[in-house]
């Protein structure tokens, strides 16, 4: 381990930092943004546009559940792993699975040994542990493996907190030894040779504690101690109040190890990226742009827009007069509206591609103003402006 | 009129004809296809993709019937006219609406003033003749204005389509009366100047008849003594058998006036368009490439594939291994079908631009083939082809 991947840190200002993530499918500035591809696509968007210069995307997330369900590890081993699966040859990040198992609630049975659920798609029973989560990540190659873990909720009591916290190191530990054993037995089906890089996957630890920040460190203590390529804070944005959730990241994150990757998992606004920015985070995934884009919500540098409102009827400036994108270089509201209200799935489409390219546009502009020190005055303007609420 | 489209027949094969329509929005290359763009939108594609080189549409068509119910005329016209609307500068086809109030079947009423019917979209009274159609399809400002017509079904008598054919007639003057005034008033939102052409919109008259050849006569020629830029073969692929169809098509088209444009409207499978241009058609629209890809079905150079079939689970061939568009070069039969099964719209996305792909690249190969006098050996082995039935 420690190989796989190489961190370094060029500019900082505060805790903010602003590097590169050098990764076997190459360079990645951050801080960055991964959008969501949840079953192997992101949802209403063609790869050509993630690749091009409007929003450039270096890195998307799949996820293991949805994957392993459908179409189901077989399929994606016979076509050679994810990447060639999907057609897409930049960076993959995937999740573990704890977390969708996890949100299954009742549908769900947790043991020492790992969990027990019903598949969504066909109902068999299912069965999901460290062991499988590695094995099953190794198959989709991805470049990024996220360890398997269990989340609580955000009001979790403390000692629920601390048996679920423990819990989760023991998977960790159990992660760790399987994915080694599957990099030695060279399982991963998306092995790239990478100069100064071994080429393997890279296996990256996930802090818990819910909202007790001592859980949270002591949390902290046993992933680092375990060792990993990076360290992820999870079990945030589930249902927590937001001031609860700064509190744990401005705790954690400058704690965390300075020379590994930072990723803030499932997390969240433009404002919310920029203030963990703030207090040292590194990498970002939610499905907010995707998911708002498809049920008529634009993100602005003015706030939020929502394209269904009657006050767009007649309205021919774009979504965000700020914004070069190509949906903004072409479209007005009155004709995203009017596809909209339509049922048109261009709609979906157009403010799914304007929704990615803002965060993007967002996470560069982060960049360049951490390497040029004025991060301070960027986030401060930034956040001024979004409250004039898309007008 | 007579200026405001110029026709030039550059080679003919047969009665196979490959020629350049100029239009006030430029010059397009016949024999064309025309993808269909019902509300101001190609069901599932942006207009990057109907621009770039892999489709490179000339012309799309919208349905005025459609644009008048949703967004309104209003909010067209305040925009400053379809193309200003949806952003897109090439040249726009509309139809009357004729053909769509005629398919509400029994939720209309038709008189010698024009039809009568409940909207689609929120139940109101509306009222569709060949004077408002005239004035939407002048306000959308499209480049080919149609008129306004009745169809008679496929299996009509002969006494209910003569009737319907000769109303055709008279609302075909009409139709000319009004576009006429409209064109004099400015009313027309569309207007571009062209080098050597009036600016004005063209207006195609349409043959009507069903299937009795006869009446198909008397048709055009009532139609060509009103005089119009083009003249459409309307009420094909209505019902009726396909032997019939051709047959109307092979005594019909080679009559119509030789120096205009001639449109089958509604038609077809790309067998149909290769036949239909043998007997001296120069223009298609059809929606079965968009409405196809969206449930599954591409069109391939093989005959037609249906992606959801379990056949293509591991499959990791393209839908088309002759085809060079950006979906062939990229995605995989198994891919597309995981898409398709697991409900997500990027399927419907690449599916349909497949599929215009194909048609739009079967339109270039008859151009090609007319113009190197190879069309009638394009024409078998382009068929012969199509048997193999996707594999």
């Amino acid at each position: 381990m420690g190989t796989a991947l190489r961190f370094d840190i060029q500019a900082q200002q505060g805790e903010a930092r602003a590097g590169v993530l050098n990764t076997r499918r190459g360079p990645i500035e951050t801080p960055v943004f991964m959008p969501v591809g949840t079953a192997g696509t992101v949802k209403g968007i063609r790869f050509e546009e993630l690749e091009s210069a409007d929003l450039d995307a270096k890195i998307i997330l799949g996820n293991t559940y949805h994957l392993w369900l459908r179409p189901g590890i077989e399929v994606i081993k016979a076509a050679g792993g994810l990447h060639r699966f999907i057609g897409w040859e930049r960076a993959l990040l995937t999740d573990s699975g704890g977390f969708q198992v996890w949100s299954l609630g009742a549908l769900r049975k947790i043991s020492e040994e790992g969990t027990q659920f019903r598949s969504h798609v066909d109902g068999s029973l299912r069965f999901l542990s460290p062991e499988v989560s590695m094995e099953v990540q190794a198959a989709l190659g991805s470049d990024i493996v996220m360890v398997f873990d269990e989340c609580a909720p955000g009001q979790a009591s403390y000692e629920e907190t601390e048996r679920s916290m423990n819990l989760t190191a023991r998977w960790a530990k159990r992660s760790k030894s399987a994915f080694e054993r599957l990099q030695t037995e060279g399982a991963d089906t998306g092995h790239v040779d990478a100069e100064g890089l071994s080429g393997e996957q890279a296996l990256f630890g996930i802090i818990q504690g819910a909202s007790h920040v001592d859980l949270r460190r002591t949390s902290l203590e046993h992933t680092v101690n375990i060792g990993f390529d990076g360290y992820a804070i999870g079990g945030l944005s589930v249902g927590e109040e937001k001031p609860m959730m700064f509190e744990v990241i401005e705790d954690i994150a400058p704690r965390m190890p300075k020379a590994a990757p930072r990723y803030l998992m499932g997390v969240g606004t433009p404002e919310d990226l920029v203030e963990a920015v703030a207090r040292g985070v590194d990498m970002f995934d939610c499905v907010l742009p995707t998911r708002n884009g498809r049920t008529g919500q634009a993100f602005t540098s003015r706030g939020k827009l929502n394209i269904k409102n009657a006050q767009w009827v007649n309205d021919s400036r774009p979504l965000d007069e700020s914004c070069p994108c190509s949906v903004c270089r072409r479209h007005s509201r009155a004709y995203l509206r009017h596809l909209y209200t339509s049922g048109e799935m261009l709609a979906s489409t157009l403010l799914t591609h304007h929704n990615l390219a803002f965060f993007l546009d967002t996470m560069r502009a982060v960049r360049q103003s951490i390497r040029s020190a004025d991060f301070p005055k960027f986030r401060l303007e930034f956040t001024e402006r979004l409250c004039a609420n898309g007008e």
